[in-house]
């Protein structure tokens, strides 16, 4: 990797790297030309340490890859962003998904990379310890830095302990605000749910669809609770008295492994799914993260507009860490189809206003660019922009993304 | 504080950031000259959210200044280095401490910061949301960067509910081999301890002493247990077979609130107890942090090192991590022991290896910037270098810390 890179930084050649190819926001578009580079057949595990929960892998293996390696470890990899991902774009981007609100995304459980920089120099950011207070945080830094700070060549994650019991649930609500309140009531609680997604009613007939399921289209939350046997009784019978006393009805187990896959299965599905409502539309996400206090009224307010608006816009949450993403289905033919998505995606947005992340997950690549100063503000963008300079100041390492740049 | 930091930036004078004067390696000195600028009164709560679970903070206010309006919230803040250092200190040095094997540090509990930057301009690095996928992640590279990037004037960190019930043990080993390999199977069982601590026979001696305690002098752990009443049983249930198992005796519970904050504040105070073991003396401190598969070898052949050495030279360590310290106590008039205990640090640090961190928690600042090089290597750290030059050109802020810097 560090000869392609010096070969191309040689012929001042940008590079992009390329994983599996699963992002939303345009990060691999070579809009300043380039190489592209596949990292898919980088893709060997180079160690994992059982031990230290630990596992160290090429860029290019992917998240399912992974998790066959480790199938019978003991151990998993939490991080699960639906797309099968390669977990060099999951770090590049900060990938997280559902069950991000117990173990975190992707900037908490990378612990260490080898990046090959713009020159050709190679530097490791960490080790496979657990903590360090040892200068900048390098790590965190190309973590998100969407491939425009260096060519991500080896990665350490965290691995976690299979839970002794996993038991997931499907439960119906009127509306948003009695389900997101269910929610925070848990959270506030303590209870430590390892995965918890809303659904609108339109999400659900795309997923019943898609999956062949037969839920009720509703406003739904799917649980998931990771523990010991009795642990995970206990958090889902407190979870039951909570969702009971927000309204929540029709609460249903799927304890055997092949009906929760087959759940999982099919929420992960839900961007497929919704694409398959409208036959050749595409979709325009969004992808708004507040803090949970804000997420009803913000969800409700939205559903409102959407009600009003003639394209089809199911909502999908991951709700406890208070991100949602509303797919705008248009006909890529019709240029007042994107007028009306950008016009529904502007009101979302400032309707975020204050305290939130414009990107929960999905990055900012070239569509997402505009929001990105709303969001910072300038001066921010100025210090991101340094950074750029001081480290690859011929812009050429995935050019044209995140901010505007000159070299 | 902007007028202050344009004010020096106008006359060349070098700020260096005060919060309550509590860290270990000399963040503090003004090597370069400058002013010195105390934050203490800067101590106000800007607000808390409980639903969002997030506190925003000003820079000086102390950790148990925190903790105290939290008192009455059912809310805590996690992150606990034992001394009474400010909020804003603990972000700028990357604190951790012992709570982090379950809470992490400061690196995954400071959602936002706002800072002024060397040239007087002021950026938020981030909001109260949970996660974002938003551009480089500022928030990290702020958080450890020893005052050296910008003044922290803001801190959003996260809150966490106070658990259902709590308890505390304490265990000893016939060695801190059994003693790790005890919490290794503890972590790999997936059992959500709050705290495991190691201390060596020697520092029990010491904490005994200065804490009117009678714990038996030996190789120990001390345990806490956060979760439902039945939760921590079940939880106390495992770890005390697992204890039994490698060799664990005298098992002793501290359920009732005062035993516990006892047991903790002695383990707390255990830095000034062991400086009292050696009247007039100082301590040296290392701060490995390894792989937790090699503490127990680590730890072993250190305690083999110290025997051979005349400078007493208590071990405690936050084992859960993998992170230890030696203090080495020493008389300051005496440069023989200095040497000493140089050549014992060094032993340390050359056994620790690849794969590990020299610098768990109590960060660089003037007296770990040599061994900086040694763990990151000259490239990681030209990286470094090339992010200050870009932030802080003229070498204003806290100047002469982690690595060296030419303006």
């Amino acid at each position: 990797m560090q000869t392609i890179v010096r070969l191309c930084a040689g012929h001042d050649v940008p590079i992009i790297s390329y994983g599996n190819g699963s992002s939303l926001e345009g990060h691999l578009l070579a809009v300043h030309g380039g190489v592209s580079i596949d990292l898919s057949e980088m893709n060997q595990i180079v160690s994992i340490n059982a031990e230290d929960l630990t596992a160290t892998v090429q860029p290019g293996i992917s998240r399912k890859q992974l998790d066959e390696a480790l199938r019978n470890s003991g151990l998993f990899f939490p991080i699960n962003p639906g797309a099968d991902a390669s977990i060099g774009g999951m770090s590049a981007t900060r990938a997280s998904g559902t069950n991000a609100v117990r173990y975190g995304s992707m900037r908490e459980n990378v612990l260490a990379l080898t990046v090959v920089l713009a020159d050709g120099r190679v530097i490791k950011t960490g080790t496979r310890a657990r903590k360090s207070s040892a200068g900048y945080d390098l790590t965190r830094l190309f973590v998100g830095s969407e491939g425009t700070l260096g060519v991500i060549t080896e990665i350490t994650v965290r691995l976690y302990p299979q839970p002794e019991a996993i038991s997931a649930a499907v439960c119906a609500f009127p509306s948003m605000g009695d389900a997101v309140r269910a929610v925070i009531e848990t959270i506030q609680m303590g209870v430590p749910i390892a995965r918890v997604e809303f659904v609108d009613t339109l999400a659900v007939r795309a997923i019943n669809r898609h999956s062949n399921l037969t839920l009720r289209e509703a406003p739904m939350l799917f649980f998931e609770f990771h523990g010991t046997e009795s642990g995970v009784q206990e958090q889902a019978r407190t979870v039951q008295e909570i969702v009971a006393q927000n309204k929540g009805e029709d609460f249903e187990w799927a304890t055997r492994p092949e009906d929760r896959s087959r759940l999982w299965n099919a929420r992960h599905s839900a961007y497929f799914a919704m694409l398959q409502l409208k036959p050749g539309c595409r979709a325009v996400t969004t992808d708004v993260c507040v803090p949970i206090s804000r997420l009803a009224e913000c969800v409700e307010e939205t559903e409102k507009d959407l009600r009003g608006s003639y394209l089809p816009s199911p909502i999908v949450g991951h709700v406890g860490d208070g991100n949602f993403h509303v797919a705008m289905l248009l006909d890529p033919g019709k240029p007042e189809e994107l007028e009306e998505a950008e016009r529904i995606n502007r009101r979302i947005v400032a309707r975020a206003g204050d305290g939130r992340h414009l990107h929960g997950e999905h990055g900012i690549g070239l569509h997402k660019m505009d929001f990105l100063i709303d969001e910072h503000g300038e001066d921010a963008i100025a210090v991101m922009r340094s950074i750029k300079q001081a480290l690859d100041p011929k812009n050429m390492m995935n050019p044209g993304k995140i901010f505007a740049f000159e070299s």
